[in-house]
């Protein structure tokens, strides 16, 4: 192990040991910081040792569990193994794995779902509490010291500054002409010592391409071989394809009436099978010299790179299928001068979304007829994965779209409701909703003309009846009439799901 | 009149003409973006002829409306004679008229409910439809032709660039000393072209004391001396005291554990009874040299200035009682060099207040259990005023704060609800909540912890059982317990109150 070419710091080299000894520095009831962010870049062997670690604990009447932070999701080996060890006793700010989302929505984990650009600015405020730990998978080590980044960088300047103990895993699966594609910001500060953050364009590089690491907090270095998650693409299916045509239409729109320039503006778009086919729409669109400046880079986008059309990608994580990792790591040469990976509060700073003028394409799980979205809470308590990132691109976003099939399992669930079961993001920030049935553009529009635009465009056919008697009513029954509502009937439609399956009266 | 001193530029003073002639200018079905911020710096003279011109037409069969479009709230000759002619088609961003608002509510009026920071950008980008005519205060003209900006700023150097034709009124009740004390930026542009606004302290000036006007576009100068409508202060009662007090001992909390400087960060406050009673209490209280980068500059704010505390205020309106104006007026010398008033677009930019880290302190119509806060509508559906600025800061503030007294309407309501009706803040963007009751911290806690926080601290004992009790059954029967909720009774506090008059069984 010792002669590993990725550890280059000879001082370093010498703390290379096994998962088990590293998970065994971790104390129960601790905070740990860890790397991943959309399934690429997470610690894979230590998490595994951890959990293990956490049965034989449990076995023995000892409960271990710890505070898990992270930029984002991660994959089985971290949270599905640890959530399987009730191993964690809370976890911060973004989950995507399914033994997590039970345990979380059984009340056996606590869950803190944050804005993704707000985790490390509040770790350094002091607002979480102490981090004991940082544990973060890195490409590489060099001779000085300083640490390659992997396929995600999220949280983990902020994990390793701030953090007492490191741990780190070297995992060769990763490519090493990562190096040199990440841009590490060092730049930020506690107030009253903010100052502008120099960036005025996606692709600008405006810090180091490598993490600083005092190796003296350095207690253990573990290598791996180990591949992200990196779930496989399921092609866009119609409805994708229809809302992605909608999208296009009003992008060439936009354009031809002057309120967009001809190669859009900076691209920011989640993850999923209707962003995939929007970006690859893209491909066969009249838009040239794009840009994007979002979280992740997906299929799509490489895609989309590939073709020529997007010039550039700045982003904190890639989450790419088996078959798009294999491209990218054959090809890194030509792709790595086209991709910039930041930390997630730069990737995401409301201050950068701003000045850019970001094109925000979030998805969601459902809106109300005024046009207030639900991200996260399935019937208004279960959550799914987390807001994520979405907040912060659609709050500050140049045009903020949300998108979403008009409809879920099988047509018993309608994606457009009476009244948001929860909210995540409120009317003045989403500005146009897209389903596969037609988009509407909400911009400028008082909430009864929103109302009346979203039933007709964009509810399903089986449902619009419904809506539209929903709010004349409640243009003749309501308390108030600048936005129409039915207390007692507008959560009726999810009740109905809960009692029956469905929303279909 | 043509000798006027406040009309230093020749060619401009043979500009000037009645409030009637000038309303002539303006075309019916056309917008109009006004002056005016929170009762000041709106103009007077040709609204009111602009009201009695659409009565007349209306009278003759020809309705006379226009969309208007201001920096905030206005004054009652304004809003309250516009709408009481039935003049206004579509109202943004901010209203607090109680004329207004009746029409609005009862579905006779449009209102389009805006955060302030926006509406500007939104304004520049053609979102919101084209600008026949700008209508603004100044308190006078310069020699070269630019203006001497008003009591507020808000919007108008935006109405001044956007508009095909210009009328300024030119108030002589305005103190003469204002000049010099405003800061207007004209660094800002359309993506791809946008900069870092380099703005680092609260007291940094970063434009120009006067507006550009192109004089061609002037076709109208009408002269005033109407003083602005500055609604007379009501002392603090105890519950505001009470609050206030909560707040101050959080303030001292957080100094002793590191976690805030010790003259604070800049404060955001936003205006009546419970916000002066937090500055006034300042007055008294351990800290020095404190700044204030927030939208207004209210009664309290000027004794915390006057005290010697507050080092310097940033703002984009004045927002005074006759008494304070008064005092203001009178000493604007010593007052004028430590206040500074801003855009709107930059006093709530995003970018600056997390630069800054501006503790935001914000009132509240209602909370859920869970944290997340309706502060527009009453019932769900009766707007109050608007959402204002409260979400330009609350989200990028250091730390959010929400302060309400625990009840209204005699105890008959309940500022903590098991749901909310409407959701302008979401719970990642309510960090503090306080009523008279106590202060609840829930920086870092899932909502579970939250919701047990929120029932035991800040509720009114009358309503504390009822809501715990609510709790643990949504706890037993909810679908998910992420954020567990019964959509069945969620809203029936409401349902009761629009039925009985009363939240109480």
């Amino acid at each position: 192990m010792s002669g590993s070419s990725r550890i280059l710091n000879e001082a370093l080299r010498a703390k290379v040991t096994s998962a088990e000894h590293a998970a065994g520095l971790i104390a129960s009831g601790g905070t740990v910081g860890m790397s991943g962010f959309t399934g690429s870049g997470y610690p894979k062997a230590v998490p595994l040792a951890l959990a293990a670690r956490m049965e034989r604990e449990r076995a023995a009447g000892n409960p271990f569990r710890l505070k898990v932070w992270t930029g984002a999701s991660t994959g089985p080996e971290l949270d599905g193994a640890l959530a399987r060890a009730d191993g964690i006793e809370l976890r911060l700010p973004y989950n995507s794995d399914p033994v997590a989302r039970e345990k979380i929505n059984a009340g056996k984990m606590d869950y803190l779902d944050m804005h993704l650009s707000q985790v490390a600015p509040m770790a350094w405020q002091g607002f979480l509490g102490p981090l004991d730990t940082a544990l973060v998978e890195v490409t590489g080590i060099r001779a000085d010291g300083s640490l390659i980044p992997s396929s995600s960088v999220g949280n983990n300047k902020t994990w390793l500054d701030r953090a007492d103990k490191v741990i780190l895993e070297v995992n060769r699966w990763q490519n090493p002409a990562l190096e040199g594609m990440h841009d590490i910001y060092y730049g930020t500060a506690l107030p009253p010592n903010r100052v502008p953050i120099p960036l005025v364009r996606p692709d600008d590089r405006i810090g180091e391409p490598c993490f600083r690491c005092d190796p003296d907090r350095i207690v253990a270095i573990v290598e791996t071989d180990t591949p992200d998650r990196n779930a496989p693409f399921t092609p866009p299916d119609e409805t994708a394809l229809a809302i992605a045509g909608h999208l296009l239409e009003f992008f060439r729109h936009e354009v031809a009436s002057g309120r967009l320039p001809a190669s859009l503006l900076p691209l920011q778009s989640g993850v999923g099978n209707v962003a995939n086919a929007v970006l690859t729409g893209l491909i066969d669109g009249p838009f040239e010299n794009l840009t994007a400046y979002t979280e992740v880079i997906q299929d799509g986008m490489l895609d989309l790179l590939a073709s020529g059309r997007l010039r550039m990608a700045s982003a904190t994580a890639f989450s790419l299928s088996p078959d798009a990792a294999e491209r990218v790591n054959a090809d890194m040469a030509r792709f790595r001068d086209r991709m910039i990976l930041r930390p997630q509060e730069i990737s995401n700073h409301p201050e950068l979304i701003r000045r850019l003028g970001c094109l925000a394409m979030n998805g969601l799980i459902e809106a109300d007829i005024y046009g207030n979205v639900n991200s996260t809470h399935v019937m208004g308590s279960r959550i799914q994965n987390g807001i994520g990132g979405s907040g912060d691109f659609a709050r500050n976003a140049y045009v903020s779209i949300f998108m979403t099939p008009s409809t879920a399992k099988g047509g018993k669930i309608s994606a457009i409701v009476p009244f948001a079961s929860h909210v995540d993001h409120i009317a003045q920030d989403v500005q146009i909703l897209v389903t596969e049935q037609g988009l509407a553009d909400l911009r400028g529009l008082s909430p009864k003309h929103r109302a009346r635009l979203i039933i007709e465009r964009c509810a399903h056919p089986d449902y619009r009846g419904a809506l539209a008697d929903y709010f004349e009513r409640a243009q003749r029954g309501s308390y108030g009439l600048q936005t129409p509502m039915l207390p007692a009937e507008a959560l009726s439609w999810h009740q109905r799901f809960i009692e029956t399956g469905s929303m279909l009266m």
